[in-house]
């Protein structure tokens, strides 16, 4: 059946609701370049502005899934479970979750992607350890998984390649903040990588996406009944994002303070959160175990170094350091109250350690260490925040200074950070 | 100074209000290819749904007209007017009413389009005339309205060529029918052409592109507001488009019919709304003269032969005919008490006479010749409307009777029709 683009997008702009024809012709002509990306953009600002039914929504999803293969996860002979944060300053939480859950016998099938403004990426931080590969074929994918449960890469070129174009097309066209596109976007490619279950980390806060509380729980609740949808056992935590996870942002940074994690040790939010990922993901899976004890009792360490060997890498190497640092001191003595998760991970951005355009590269070594978190003491003129940057990158603290300027309180109150917000399945 | 795109879409996106700095950036780099058609069309929608300020309008149209060259009228001797027709089904006014102007010694700059869709267009009619040329230099445009006062023709490519480019690009992304676009449109190209007065024909109605009165009004409101902030003295008539003007829609049929306006005869309608809208423009060009008079006494018509004479056309050459006509006859005795314009123009199109993209080809003979109008008697049987189609193209008829099944209503009531609904000034 054939369509016109136009008809399509003056039904969505007058407030119509398309037909799944109309969605699978829009999206299949689109792939095949006969809707041209003007078409596209004005067709997304329009969903943007007048929204989308959950039927919408779910045609969607599913002719984007169409647009490419859907990978079959059965011959892997174990339950997969994988995780989706909405992303944030500081969340490493991939790195150490995966092998910890792989070390229940669960498998985690994780394509990741690379950062980009102000959120650090799980390929770029995974990179930053000497040899790790991240671009596997679909068959190193599923052998991995088979033989060492946890496998974190890139996504095959022939996932969803309707969203890999509209994903790129939404970033240059002001279309990107929108829950239907959001939530078609990161649930297409899901479903398409054939995991069985699904736990969605949605962040709320200034480092997140979603700044306020409603517009992300609407955004859990959509992706939990597309998954429910499409037959992938869904649950959604909603967790804060005005405070940077842990005390690093920064590639190299991140996998260090994973591995400290990995040991037992690390910060207690990165910790916390990491837990509580494991546990929804190992009750999907049916799977009845504390998670916490496999980070004190060495069983994810040892799936870490499993994963890292087999995707190339050397779990023993030294990390890259930034040779610069910049110490941030406290101007009085107090407690800290709020340190901004959006001015720490633009700050960090700004040190080297993410990129404006997807074609740029980033810095292994570059970033923000967090000395004082909030809740913690500082006398002035104590180091608060430590600035990193590679050698002759000196003039990249005095940006990073510049949007750190207000974003760090220290007071006389210590506020309660709460980490889990809410539960959606 | 430089913008990013991204952010001026989130701007209007989220309802907010450009600056004239931005407006400015946005058009020049989309003139230059700096911004790309996708950002653009994700503007245009945006603007289409949130709309656009007054003072956001006319900076908008500075900027388009700042595109490219404004032309200096001042050497041609006499007060210059034009007329705007919004486009409408049978609305061939363009053709008597130029050299009825002229005839009184005020030049009409009159830069005109083709038709698009279910509305014909004022340069294809004149090109069935042999010999006529629509394409002139400025020197050429300048040059003729000193020597003959009318000049119809197109507009150059360096008239605001961001419009140019803009109005393509909205006719592929269902961003047209928005007051601001249209309205900004509309207005840098006359402006930018040089004109001291404008007259605009804001048309309502079924074949027009505004069915509705209010937003009609909203539109000649808004361009007349412009055409002052800008200098150019403009008044709007609203004018009935429910029923097609004249007794034809078709390219030679229409010119036949306006040269019958220009020898003193012609439909009433026509001959009215010609009237009308020649007295507008020549009271903004300070002549008091009663334009009827030229109709009846062959001064317009001498101007007409000198126009068309100036631009390589034979005035006394045959007009194109079509070889094969259709009758559609009435199944009723009675009164006609309703004729769609619409569907007389898709009539019109699908005989040959329109296009449905600009580089299509139009027929010269084919459209639609209205036997019985509103307001006139027929008897069952007797033909209403006489379909023309070119040799070989007879299955155009069925096409063409498809879209007139319900279009005339033949009834006892005979309904007044008002053609001049409003004035704005």
């Amino acid at each position: 059946m054939s369509f016109s683009a136009v008809e399509i997008i003056r039904t969505k702009r007058d407030r119509g609701v398309l037909s799944d024809d109309q969605i699978d012709w829009v999206i299949d002509a689109y792939t095949r370049g006969v809707v041209a990306d003007e078409q596209m953009s004005a067709l997304a600002m329009a969903i943007f502005l007048n929204g989308a039914t959950d039927p919408e929504i779910a045609r969607w999803t599913q002719a984007m899934i169409a647009s490419g293969e859907r990978l079959d996860l059965s011959g892997v002979g174990m339950p997969t479970v994988d995780k989706h944060s909405t992303g944030g300053v500081g969340d490493k939480i991939t790195l150490p979750l995966a092998p910890l859950v792989a070390a229940h016998g669960v498998a985690v099938p994780q394509l990741s992607g690379r950062g980009l403004g102000h959120t650090g990426g799980t390929l770029d931080k995974l990179e930053t350890i000497p040899g790790f590969r991240t671009a596997l074929s679909n068959e190193e994918f599923i052998d991995q998984m088979r033989r060492v449960g946890a496998v974190v890469c890139a996504a095959s070129e022939s996932l969803a390649p309707a969203d890999r174009r509209l994903y790129a097309l939404r970033d240059v066209t002001g279309t990107v903040e929108s829950i239907p596109l959001i939530a078609s976007s990161i649930m297409s490619k899901k479903i398409a990588e054939g995991t069985d279950a699904l736990v969605l980390d949605v962040k709320v806060g200034s480092g997140a996406f979603m700044k306020e509380l409603a517009p992300a729980r609407e955004l859990a609740e959509t992706m939990v009944r597309l998954g429910a949808a499409h037959g992938v056992r869904t649950v959604a935590l909603l967790t804060d994002m005005s405070t940077p996870l842990g005390r690093t942002a920064g590639n190299a940074l991140e996998v260090r303070e994973s591995v400290e994690v990995l040991a037992g040790g690390g910060p207690a939010d990165v910790v916390e959160l990491t837990v509580a990922l494991a546990r929804e993901m190992l009750a999907l899976a049916g799977v009845d175990a504390d998670p916490a004890k496999a980070l004190s009792d060495g069983r994810a360490m040892d799936a870490w170094r499993a994963m890292v060997e087999a995707q190339g890498g050397d779990p023993d190497a030294e990390l890259p350091v930034a040779a610069e640092t910049d110490d941030v001191l406290a101007e009085a003595d107090g407690v800290v109250t709020r340190m901004d998760a959006y001015a720490v991970g633009v700050a960090a951005w700004r040190l080297g350690a993410g990129r404006a355009r997807k074609e740029d590269a980033v810095s292994a070594g570059a970033g923000v260490e967090i000395l004082r978190t909030v809740g913690e003491t500082v006398r002035a003129g104590e180091p608060i925040l430590r600035l990193h940057a590679d050698a002759g990158e000196t003039a990249r603290f005095g940006a990073a200074r510049q949007v750190l300027e207000g974003a760090v309180d220290v007071g006389g109150d210590t506020p309660g950070r709460t980490m889990l917000i809410d539960r959606i399945a």
